[in-house]
Parts: structure tokens; C-alpha cells; sequence
């Protein structure tokens, strides 16, 4: 399984009246989550944009199971796909506490697709993102 | 159909560097439809805290087809159940474009559930709204 | 005195922990506010944005009197400087709630220049908007 | 001098059509920065809360002086006053990229007080805070 896990300490500004994380910032974890998961597997998305491919965000869902509550520190898992992405990738998700694994937070999943950016048109997945998951799905 | 529509003005704050709204954005979107939805029902959801009931989301999607883009005036429709809730209720959203209705933008849905704040747990829909509802279904 | 209100609903996701609006929503009220006072105005910044000018915040200052709650009504008042913005333009801003306009809820401001975007270097403000301020200012 | 540096790398949904921070999103990293430097301290925010204080934001400013864009490494630094807190705690930020210390993106400050949360009413700074503050002055 290739997966990353990103450890972020949750802020005042994401909690709700109940005292909670607001729902809607789940989505904002799963982006730093496969944001830094690309930079482990040496690809920054910034170079993929600087290489003129875009992934927009097709589609997602999140099922929330517990509360998370302000200071805690969350663990949020990114799940990659155990194939080669052709013309776009789906990242699973799993968010606990960093202390109490078995209690899960949320799930939830991200697609993206892969964008010739000047065109605004689909393209296929870069050359150098599939080179690397086939590399690290060959090591495991 | 129960339906609401809720127009919405494309913020700047909301756009990202490819100049689209963020994908995160959809789902404050659905948190604005619904709240001015069970306004409009006669039942604002600051009537429900008062009353001790708090509206926990337990699921949402979003799926992504076309791009909004800054100073859009969209309409966010919530589509309520033709059954009447008992543990949770589950509201579908379609966004479009105000002056182009056919081509959908986004769609997605958003599961509640209704919990006794102070007891922290689940409990019944509340007989106002499940009233509302029933009403409201007779009337369609 | 050249002002524009905007009336805006404290929404769930803006209230915090201790149940009032967090700091920080009180710069989106504000941007919101003076991109409808530009609209209402005759000149919405998108049309700016297609001239080749933006309008990057140089400074802001915000002063927290009272709290707002989720679901108040507020009003965001944007005033205008009485003299024709030549390299930037300072808007101060007052909120209050819709039916309580003695009691002060935060004042501030917000500079903002002018900026030729295609060379990214200051300009002169648009002669669209100086005559916009000069009718205004004439009138009142 | 007493201060505090918070390392932040620009994420994707703070950056605007423009290319750049959003300028709202600084008062965020005014916020996470100074929740770290009362961790480092030795007094994180969540005990004080526990305690039955809060800190709510008086006044906030921000000068704007360069832009971040995506993925730039910012150093937010917090600079305490050389007194002893009573009624409230003005903090100075810089913000900085990493790599490049000499120049300075924004400045800015947020003034706090302190407030017993359950009457609701303003009141002194905490023991614990005080003799922390005093402590580290000794030690510069």
C-alpha cells in the first residue's frame, strides 16, 4: 500500500461553535495531505504546474464517524492507488488522532484528473508521476 | 420536489490561481442553501439550537463538472427527500450558472444527522420540522 | 459622505469555539462590502480586472468593540475619502447589527493601489473611477 | 527580544487569481504563530482555556510590503513586548520568506485581553502567563 500520513495540529479558526472542526475543512486537510505526499515522492505539484499540468479536483466525498476538537493533533493518511494513473488518480483518505489510531475520524476519497494547462483540456498523467509510481509500487 | 434556490455572487476570496472557485468553496455553498432553505421553511436552524437539537453532518460529495469563475452569479439549488426524516435527512444540490440553467457546474448532497446537543447523541427529527415537511410534501 | 451599506448574515462556519464571529471574517466582510459599493458605484472590479487594473491591499486595520453571534444580521458600511483617489484610494468601514445601529461592533480600514497587472507595477487610478468620485463627490 | 519564528508553506487554497496570498490568510499565520510561541512557552492556548481564560483579539493591522505565492516557505515571527502583560498583549509579527530574510513581506500586529470566559468580562493577565513572561525577560 502506498500511503502518507500528515500530521497537523488542528486550529481555533477550524472550529465551530459545538467546539468541533467544521465539517468543510476536512477537504482543506486532504489537500495539504497529497500536497506533501507528492513532495515525498519527488514531484512537487508546484513543478507539475511549472511543467504546465494542472490536476483539478474532479470529485470527493467525506463520511465523518467522531468529532476532532481544537489542539488535537490529527494524523490524516493518504491512500494512494495501487495502479498507474492514466488520465486521472483517486486518493483514499483516513484522519485519526495521532495518539488513538483505531478510532477514525473520517474517510473520505479525492479525485483528480490531469490538465494540459494552456490548452484547458485532459491530458494524459506526466511521464515522471507514473515513472514514480510504478517505481514505489514495484518496492512494495 | 421541495426544492430552494439560493443566489450566490462568485467572491474573489474564493478563487484560486487558476482563477476558478476553489473546490473546497461548493460545500459553504451547501451550508448557505440549506440554512436560508430551512429559513425559508419557517424553521431557521438558530430556532433548532435554541431548542437543544444541532445538525451534525455525517456525509457530504461533490462532484466537480464545469469551473465557476470570479463575479459568477450562481444558483445553489438544495433538493430536500419526498419522505419524511426520522434519523437523518439527506439534501442534493445542483449549482449552475443564474443566466445559464442547463449547464450544470457542480452537483452533490449533504447527509445531517439530529442530535441532542446537550446529551451529545442522536435523536429524532424534530416534530416541527418533520411537521414542515409533511406540509410542505402534501402540498407538491 | 460618500458610503454604501452591505447587509450580510453571520453564517455557522464564520462563528468559533466561543460562539462569535472570528476575527479574521471581519476582512471578508470588508471585501465584500467594497466590491458592492464598486458595483452599485457603476464600475464592478471585474470590469477593472478586464481593463488591466487590480487592486492590491497595501493595509488594513481592524478594532473588535463587541462580538457578533451566528445568524445576526450585519451591516458593513464601506466610506469613501472625499477627495479623488490619485495613487490609492483608503476606505474606512464601520459594522453594526441591522437593528442595533448605536452599538458598534468593529471599525477598520482597508488601503488599496492601483496596479498596472500585465507590467505587475503601480499605476495611477483608473480615469474611469476618478470620474465616478468626482460625479459622486459633486453630488453630495 | 523576545520572539518566536513559525515556519508555513503557502498552501494551494491561500493563494488567489493573482497568483499570490490572499491577504486575509496572514492574519491566519498571526494566529497559528503566536499559538506556537505560547506552546514553546510552555503554556499552550488549550490550558488556558481549561483554566477558564480567554483571549479574544482587540485590534489586528497588517502592512503589506511583497507577495507570497504558492509554496513558498514563510517565516512568521511573533515579537512580545519587553513588559509584563496586565490587561492585554500587543504582539509584533514579520513575515519573511525563508530563503531570502531581508525582505520582509508584511508586517503587523494583534493586540489580545483577557477575559474571564464564563462571566464574560475582562480581567487580568493570568499568574502563570506573568511569571512565564517575566522569566524569559530575565533571561535576555
Amino acid at each position: 500500500m502506498l500511503s502518507f500520513d500528515y500530521r497537523h495540529r488542528v486550529r481555533y479558526r477550524e472550529c465551530d461553535p459545538m467546539g468541533v472542526v467544521y465539517h468543510t475543512h476536512y477537504l482543506d486537510y486532504f489537500e495539504i495531505a497529497r500536497t506533501e505526499a507528492l513532495r515525498d515522492l519527488g514531484l512537487p505539484y508546484a513543478e507539475l504546474e511549472e511543467a504546465g499540468i494542472s490536476m483539478p479536483v474532479t470529485d470527493v466525498s467525506v463520511q465523518y464517524r467522531r468529532s476532532a476538537t481544537y489542539d488535537d493533533v490529527l494524523i490524516i493518511r493518504s491512500i494512494f492507488p495501487e495502479t498507474v494513473p492514466v488520465a486521472r488518480v483517486k486518493i483514499e483518505y483516513v484522519v485519526f488522532r495521532e495518539d488513538v489510531q483505531d478510532d477514525v475520524i473520517a474517510t473520505g476519497h479525492v479525485t483528480l484528473c490531469f490538465m494540459d494547462t494552456a490548452r484547458g483540456r485532459p491530458t494524459r498523467a506526466p511521464r515522471r508521476l507514473v515513472e514514480i509510481i510504478e517505481r514505489e509500487l514495484a518496492r512494495t
